[in-house]
């Protein structure tokens, strides 16, 4: 293998890896990166064996080839060259040679042959959805995935298909951790084929997420058999998928309200995040006022102190008080964008439905907390 | 007591004595800071038993009074308010009101009975010297006390008077920690007068840097039996002076040199911080190759791979080949500003001094190590 790359493009490459390498794994070959010259590119592959990333990079390949390396250290030694075409060629005994005068690296590869095939793939359905559309879809609701992987039917994103009242296809991502639900869709054009018992995990979501910087862009998505991937340009990200049955959460989906209010957003996030800093009970408990023209927010922690904030609002219905966990609050109200918010409920311990301006398309589902 | 502040004088009052407050001490009254209004200023009260630090912030009292409040908590709290007048208020039970509407915070505090005295203090000698030289003072040698408290003699930084060819008196500071060793020098005016086996211990001088943001103020230097303090502004820092006999270090300046090498700090650094990837044994090991015309680095790890890097110089005597600790020499490199550094060296295993520029006022010895 032979290749002259820039450094801009081998640190863009080696640096669209490191999230799925796993650094401390006994399994040495999963810290490794696969790098693979062909054509006019260079091709870089990680894998923690539920996710593989593929990526493609523009290179002048002298001589095609492939070889294994230690990705994060390949990445320091990278960010630290001078900003010059890199050369990069394989010597025996798996070396790397990384040559960018006057620094002049020798790096231990090893073998491609012990690097986890790419696991085989059909697909059995493919769509495309827009890049700004997936990335919201991955902000209204990732959040609210349980970090604990034993969370049956919980630990990973809910997709489904459904229609729009002029019949477009939607694409709806659902999550919850029992105590919120995040619900977002967006357009799609092809076709969805994910299984019904199957969910998106939380890493590969938050990988995903990472390839969707440029909001021009279309993804492909595509589904086989417990697996789905993810193709943004010249970046595939291939993903298993998680067994598990998603809770019925339609039914969860409140169809009525007795109170209504209307809040800025802004201003009530600064009061959430203020009165946060005293909420340092197990649950984190913020007490909520809903009077006419205002919500008081407090919240009191035995050994630091109370905090109180106001915060102006319109309320339709009966003045009510509330208990919330403020931080599962503080994340849905910070991943929006809208000026207003909408808060609809029910009595004091029924679910509070978050809704962002006028938008039918994203809505979250709070369940309050017992104040003592 | 009752107090109007802006938030920015508040956050810059309590971020001062961040440094000093112990968040994990099991005395707890040393996560606290004592706010004592009077006059036309608020002043801010931290230590740690070793060190206190005194602030003075413009504020309008309306009641002069003190309370002890928790330093880390209270700064969260300050940073987080909305950009207005801060109004203070203590009230029963040591609880003290931060008002800033609409945020409205209760701490608890403590009562000031139980802060410790701020330890008696009666200088003997009293100097002023420009900001920026204690800055560079600093900036050039306390990366060299070793972090470990243990190492008696070595265990923070001596300073000493001198006078340089023209009489004018100098304040030096010399640090080492058995590799290496800094020393830099600067004028001062007044009465030096610390004891011969004191130290100025690390914290204190990253303290007192703190202090310097403003290159253009005087800083008065007061020693007093094993203690000294140091006045910036509004500023004041007292800390205990460290018992140790500092190495003769005067006998370990080389007088001489058979080989003397020029080179460019930026290229030199570049080449350090590169090839230190792969200096990765204990002794972080690199080899330095001094030829005719250029310095060729080198270091190889076990695990990761070998780098190779030339930067040009120019030599007076024979060649040779020495080894360094990677971290050692970085340190100093990156320390210095100057566009050109030299070393002077003697033998493999003798010393080496690195001097920048012209400069005969900031010098370091860097002992090499036993290649393998």
């Amino acid at each position: 293998m032979e290749v002259y790359i820039t450094r801009e493009e081998l640190i863009r490459a080696l640096a669209g890896v490191q999230g799925v390498v796993e650094r401390r794994s006994t399994h040495q070959i999963l810290g490794f990166a696969l790098l693979t010259a062909m054509e006019d590119f260079l091709q870089v592959t990680a894998t923690d064996q539920e996710i593989t990333v593929i990526n493609r990079h523009a290179a002048r390949i002298l001589e095609p080839g492939v070889i294994a390396a230690n990705a994060a250290h390949f990445f320091s030694v990278a960010r630290i060259l001078p900003d010059a075409p890199v050369h990069l060629v394989s010597e025996e005994n798996h070396r790397l040679v990384v040559d960018a005068p006057p620094a002049h690296f020798r790096l231990m590869g090893t073998t491609p042959d012990d690097f986890p095939a790419v696991p085989p793939f059909e697909a059995s359905a493919v769509l495309t959805i827009g890049s700004d559309a997936l990335r919201q879809l991955i902000d209204y609701t990732s959040f609210a995935i349980p970090t604990d992987d034993n969370r049956y039917g919980l630990n990973g994103g809910h997709l489904e298909s459904t229609t729009n009242a002029e019949g477009t296809p939607l694409l709806r991502m659902v999550t919850t951790d029992g105590s919120r639900l995040c619900y977002a869709e967006a357009p799609y054009q092809g076709q969805f084929g994910m299984g019904r018992h199957m969910l998106v995990p939380r890493k590969a979501l938050v990988e995903v997420r990472k390839l969707l910087t440029d909001p021009e862009k279309e993804v492909t998505i595509s589904f086989g058999e417990r697996a789905a991937t993810f193709t943004v340009g010249s970046s595939l990200l291939h993903t298993r998928l998680v067994e598990g049955e998603f809770p019925a959460y339609r039914s969860v989906l409140p169809t009525s309200w007795l109170r209504k209010v209307t809040v800025q957003r802004i201003p009530f996030l600064d009061a959430l995040r203020r009165v946060s800093l005293e909420a340092q009970d197990r649950a984190s408990t913020v007490r909520v006022e809903f009077s006419r023209d205002e919500v008081l927010l407090s919240a009191r922690s035995v050994d630091q102190g109370e905090a109180r904030h106001p915060v102006p609002i319109s309320l339709e219905g009966a003045p009510i008080v509330m208990g919330f966990n403020v931080k599962f609050f503080l994340e849905v109200v910070n991943c929006l964008e809208e000026e207003n918010l909408t808060f609809e409920m029910g009595e004091a311990l029924s679910p509070c439905v978050v809704k962002a301006g006028e938008r039918s398309d994203v809505l979250f589902i709070i369940m309050p907390i017992r104040l003592e």
